[in-house]
């Protein structure tokens, strides 16, 4: 029960495409993550998703159109709607989602993080 | 399914200690809230709540400490435990919590709000 400051958490990671986890609420993960460069289309098959733009601009990429996020913004991806997020620059966002959800959904790639380490 | 540029959505309403929803995901609601003076002590008995300060500065009474928020910081409160929330200055934040979660918790007040407005 300690107060969380964003900036300072992220301070402490340099690594993109890694979650780590800074809050847990009613079996939900807050979750803090970098971005440079594309991810890989997945769905969750049980999961809304919530990405909230903390720093940089964002593209979530959905079948039929782009969601552009600058910060301040969110969008929330629900549950089996295949997206892509990906970032020009280096990004910073803030995720919000059921606990263990995996950050590929439901494909295995090199990138995929089943073990989530909380700062 | 549209995105939510939070500075927006809080320009739409000027009033204090009235939650609008602008978001659900998960059976969780995204609230802002705007925030001036104290609220009243109370808990809610099966819902964590989280506290993201968008701008200004809060403060949340716990029964046995204060925990001081600025912009960029969150706190949770978890289920049963009371609390209170103050801000000196108005204040903006945005809540995750439960669908349904009511503001005043377990207690009735004339600013109890059940009904809340979709922003």
């Amino acid at each position: 029960m300690e107060k969380v400051n964003i900036s300072e958490k992220l301070a402490q990671f340099t690594d993109y495409w890694n979650p780590r986890v800074v809050g847990e609420l009613n079996e939900q993960h807050v979750k803090l993550v970098k971005l440079k460069g594309d991810f890989i289309w997945h769905h969750h098959e049980n999961a809304d998703e919530l990405f909230l733009v903390i720093k940089g601009k964002i593209t979530i990429h959905l079948r039929d159109r782009l969601v552009e996020l600058e910060e301040g913004e969110f969008f929330i991806v629900p549950r089996g709607v295949e997206h892509k997020t990906a970032a020009e620059n280096e990004a910073h966002i803030m995720l919000f989602e059921p606990k263990y959800t995996i950050n590929t959904g439901n494909v295995q790639d090199k990138r995929t993080k089943d073990r989530l380490e909380q700062i």
